[in-house]
Formats: structure tokens, sequence, C-alpha cells
């Protein structure tokens, strides 16, 4: 079969909050051919994302993402690839390629695996999925009472592991962090694990991380997540040799998988962690994932969206047993957390599995795309470039 | 004075072909503030860079460039950094934001400048700008002979250096491109230098790339430019091992200069090349030709543009003296061509020598701009988020 049509639904909250909650909107992708439908999502500014699937070429290396996509045979992985390939050296200078590229891709396994009624990582040679450690992730409280309150309900929920991050967390003093995280391991309790996220906040400002080290250590945080922009990685080395037994993590930033490859080569990384719908795909998920594995380094999906994303972001490594931890959203909002018919649900033991339906295993619901739907209208020279298509068209 | 208004405008030539001529559109970047007027180049898709600069928010970290610009104070150099900050820590999860900042970055360079009746050089600190040796950049012909043509017209007209790249090198036989060097070094003559660019086209392939090391030695080929993208350090790392005396250059596709001065870490590079319009402005570029000089790797500027875009990429390494090649475009379309009052121009002995006029030392014409604009209109949810502004305005 050969790839249709792609068509791009820019779905947003009514309001959107100046907040490090990236659930308020989503890019969402879905492909066609043959008489079946794939999905896709990109962790990416929607209408960026959609301009660069449909602008005008500038060069033989500047093309817009679609050029390479529609008509191309996609039979079995391979096709997927070389798609992949050839976005990535006809677009190799449009930047939020990788990002638009990343749903797409995504879409395009989805659509392979219903037609094989595989999913997706029986399709990547996994023989099985193993369950992972669901932790729950969440932004912290704007006080540090609301940071215990919302570990306590974490931890009531059946969540064995935690993570907290953005909210004012490096951007006051380092008492107040100090009283942050301490509020975070008090309403956990001692036993289970408490991961920080520290969101980029420090840039590449080593001492202001080091200054926040003692109380991760005193806490027992078993990772610091990105204390750096993913191109720090003479800031990630400096720190990761001070930070000790606290891991560092990072990766999500990463748009394709050598950068990431590129993190766990030369920034001390205990933890890569990276997003489906960002890094370029499944694809370049999995390579990362297999690359980690051969380095002693741990992979994780970073999720903070709906659970097609989850489960997109799950596929590129649901077959390796030892990485056993996985990002879980559990305060999105609306548009994300009804998104998809079928959810990725934590049992009693806090352990989630990977869906074994074809393809994601989950599927966008049209009365919600409807819902959320943004239209968008583009339009060069008097031509018209992009509109939002019909969800039901 | 504060940052009143930036307004884009997209230029192209009628036609664009599908090779790699960067010199077929642009995105021209203006500033205002007091009365004054900067320009700006972003070396990157005109569209998609628009939509970054007014794109609706989706969270915190991914935010429209032009909310951490417009009202901006801007009276010293530290305003120009303080703006670059907040736009990266703001637009965080923004691919393309980097792109589009640099042509802001540089049009607020040239507004200060042009405030302080000073070169952008001046500001940046150096005492004086240097004479660099030119070289005429071109891309391959589409022969070996039309490749020996050119290069001793090239020859003819004064320079001393040149580099060819694209077209078919690295696509077809280890022999058509060796035919296609040879020729390159036949029509330059012994006693010029010639520089070889692959355009990425290995991806991460080093097997390809040892494959054509004979030929650019027994040539005398002073650098090979991206034989991988930039991403591959490992790729980069192994062929330079294998290289010498023939020096690996890459950088162009760096955002942000940490992932330049990656490359100069952990990927062998003699050569650092930087395109102010695409690394995130002037400021960034300045760093990164800081950082190579104290390693010992050598600078130059990515331009394959205007005469604006050229006077940028030149003002971050302008007062370094053993810093001395420049790229020099020698094909560029009309559009790029005519674009400026004021060219750069070069001297019988093959020199150019950067603008010491305040700002950026050429002004783009409006006719030029009005004869080349393409109007852009984007909308979400029927509310008008960009039209193209008049230039006369």
């Amino acid at each position: 079969m050969k790839v249709e049509a792609v068509d791009a639904f820019y779905l947003a909250m009514p309001d959107i909050e100046d907040i490090g909650d990236g659930s308020q909107d989503m890019l969402l992708i879905r492909v066609r051919a043959d008489g079946l439908t794939g999905w896709g999502e990109c962790e990416a500014s929607p209408l960026v994302s959609i301009a660069s699937l449909v602008c005008p070429m500038s060069h033989g290396a500047c093309r817009p993402v679609l050029d390479s996509v529609i008509g191309q045979p996609l039979n079995e992985p391979a096709d997927i690839h070389r798609i992949v390939t050839q976005v990535r050296a006809r677009s190799a200078d449009l930047l939020q390629a990788d990002h638009a590229l990343s749903g797409v891709e995504i879409a395009l396994w989805d659509l392979l695996g219903r037609k094989e009624h595989a999913p997706i990582h029986e399709l990547l040679g996994f023989a099985r999925p193993f369950p992972k450690t669901a932790y729950a992730s969440v932004l912290f409280g704007e006080t540090a009472q609301e940071t215990l309150n919302k570990a306590k309900q974490i931890r009531g929920e059946g969540f064995n592991a935690a993570k907290f991050g953005w909210g004012s967390f490096g951007r006051g003093s380092v008492r107040e962090d100090e009283q942050q995280v301490e509020a975070a391991r008090e309403g956990l309790g001692d036993d289970a694990t408490l991961l920080i996220d520290a969101g980029t906040v420090w840039h590449d400002d080593v001492e202001a991380a080091i200054a926040r080290l003692d109380v991760l250590k005193e806490c027992g945080v078993a990772w610091l997540e990105e204390p750096f922009v993913s191109s720090a990685l003479r800031a990630y080395r400096d720190l990761a040799a001070l930070a000790s037994p606290v891991l560092l993590a990072g990766g999500e930033g990463s748009h394709n998988h050598l950068m990431a490859e590129n993190m766990i080569d030369h920034a001390g990384l205990g933890v890569v962690q990276i997003d489906a719908g960002r890094v370029g795909g499944i694809g370049d998920s999995f390579l990362v994932a297999r690359y980690a594995d051969g380095k002693g380094v741990q992979f994780v999906n970073h999720t903070f969206t709906s659970h097609l994303a989850l489960s997109a972001s799950l596929q590129g490594y649901a077959g390796l047993e030892t990485h056993a931890l996985a990002e879980y959203p559990v305060e999105s909002r609306p548009l994300a957390r009804d998104l998809t018919d079928g959810r990725i649900t934590v049992d009693e033991g806090g352990h989630l599995t990977v869906p074994t339906a074809p393809g994601l295993g989950v599927t966008p619901r049209i009365d919600v795309i409807q819902q959320y739907m943004r239209d968008v209208e583009i339009k060069v020279s008097g031509k018209l470039l992009y509109r939002t298509p019909d969800p039901l068209g």
C-alpha cells in the first residue's frame, strides 16, 4: 500500500495556562492508506508543526515534511525507516521538521500495526512486553504543603514512585527548594521512589544545581532530571561527577536518536528520557533504548500528555525487562485525559502494561477531536496551504 | 528604549529550484525602537519561522518567540543577551524558535549599532576588524567539465580559495566524485585553497566518507565539510582520525552555541562553521568563535545568501586575526544579490573587509523587498495571527 493522506488536527484546551503543563494542547496526525487509518501525536507546538508539514520549499534540503511522506510505499517497518531518512535528508534545514515528523512516524507505525494485526512492539522485534513500574508524574505544588498533599494522594492511589517538577523549583532560594523536596519525600514515605525534575531551569549553570545536591541526597532522590538544557553536555558531566548516588536524567529535548546518544556518551547520564513525539518517532526511541541498554544507562519514556502519546513512547522499550520504570501522567487536562478509546491503566501493585492490541492499542475519539479542535488556515501568495480537515472526512 | 515592533517579511524568488541553493528565499526581520530600525535575516524556512514568532502558547515553556521580545528594554548588549536567554527559556519546547530568534537577534544588534553609531564587532569588544581571505562558495557543476569551468572562472575573478559542494557529490560512484574533485583542483590551479562540502550526504555513514578520502588527500583539499549531520559526533570523530591532513569542517546545523561547542569537544573538527542566521544570532556565533579560538579550532562563517546575512555572520569573529578565511557567496540569486544597499566586496588580493559603518553596515532595499515579497496569512480559530506587514509602514 501507499500513504494516501496525512491530516493534522490542532487540539487545545479553551484556556492555556502559563505553567509547565504540556497536556494543554496537542497536534494529532492521521495517516491513511488502503482503507486503514493510523494516528500519532506530536509533543510540539501545533501551529508551527503544521507549517512545517506544508510550507513552500526553500531549497533542496528545506522542503515541507509531507513532500517526503505522501505517496510513499508502506508495507513493512523498513518503509517507515526509509520515509524518516528521506524526510531528514530533504528537510535537513527545516528545524521544526523532527517534531512534526515524530507524529507522522508514530501514525505510520499505528497503521502498519493495524494492517498486520500486531502491536508495534512486536513489529519492532520484541518477543513480549514487560510490565513497568509507573511513576506518577506531577508538577510541584505552589507551596511545600501542596506538594506534601499531592505526594500523599499519589501514594494513596497505589503508586510506588513519583516525580515532582517545574513550578517554582530552582527559581527561588535553595531553602524553598529544600522544603519542596522534603515535602515530596514526607508525603510519599521512605519506601517509594522519588524523582525530581528541574525542567532545564539552570540552563548550564552548574553551581546553581550543586547548591541543591545536598537535599536531593538527604531525601534519597533517585534522579535529578534536566538540571540543564540538552545541549549542555559539559555542565551535565561536571554535575554528574558530584551527584552520586543521585543519577542525572535527561534527553527529552533530543530531536533525533544521535543527540540522545551523544548525551549518553558525553553527559554522564544515568537515565535517558525519550519522547517518541519529539525525537523523530518510535524508531528513533527504539534506537536510543538499544544504545542505552548497551551502555548501562536506564531508558525511560517521557510522556506528559495523552495515552496515545504514552503508548507511543512505551513501544520502543516495551520488551526491555531491566528498564522497568515508566512515566505516567496523572494530572492531565481533560483533552489529554479523554482523548482515547482505551487507556493504559496502573494495577494495584503500581504497574502498567503496554497495550497488546494492534498498533498503538488506543484510538482517538472523534467526538473529543471535534470538541477541542482549533481551526487553522495558512495562506501564502493567496494560495491555501492548509485548512483544518474534517475529522469525519 | 524598548522594542516596539518586530515585523517579518517572507521574500522568495518566483520559482524555487530543487537544488542545494539556499539563496532562493529568506525571512527578513525588521525591529523598531525609538525611531530607529534594525534588520536581520533568518537562514531558515520563512513560513515555519513566522509561525514560531506568532503561534499560540502551548504551555509555559512553549510560547511564541515574540512574547519574549516585544516591549523589552534595549539599551546595551546585555539587553540582547537577556532577550535571547528569555526566548530560549520560554520557548524551550518550540524547536523552530532558535532559527526565528536568529534573525530577530541580528536585527537587535543592527538597531543597537545604529543607535551607538558603531559597527556590531565594536559593540562585541573587538578593537578592529581584520581582513579575511574570501573563499568563493559554489555548487559543484552538473558535470566535472562544468566544475572545471567554474573553478577557472573563480580563479580568474581573483579568488585564492574556493569551495565546491552539494550537487551530485556523494550520491553516485566514488569515481564520479573523484572526477569532480580533480576538476575543481585543475581549474583552481595548484596554489589555491580548495575546500569540499558534502552537504551531510552520508548522514552518519563513515565508510562512504572514507571511500572519498584518497582523492581529497591527493588533490590537497584543505577541508571536507559536513560529511555527516551535525549530531553524528561519533562518525565525525572516527573519520577525523583517518582524514589528516584533510580537516573536517562542520557546525552550520548547530542551533545554539553549546551544540557547536560539543562538536569542537567531541567531533574532532578542525574547522567550525557558524551561520548567525541559524545558531541564535551574532551573540551565539561570537561565543563559538571564542571557544574555537581557545581550543585551536578554526572558526569560519557559514553564508550562502545575502550580504546582510554575510555581514551578520562575519561580526562574531571580525576581530580574530588568525581566523582568516571567510565564506563568500558568488552565485546568489538576484533576490540575495540585490537585497542590500551596500555590499561587501572582495579586493584584488582576494580579501574582504567587514563593514565598519554602524550596525551591520548594509541595509535592505525596500524596492527589493516589495519585488520579492510573498503575502502570508495565518489564522487560528478565526483570529488573524499574522499578515505580511507593509514594508513602507
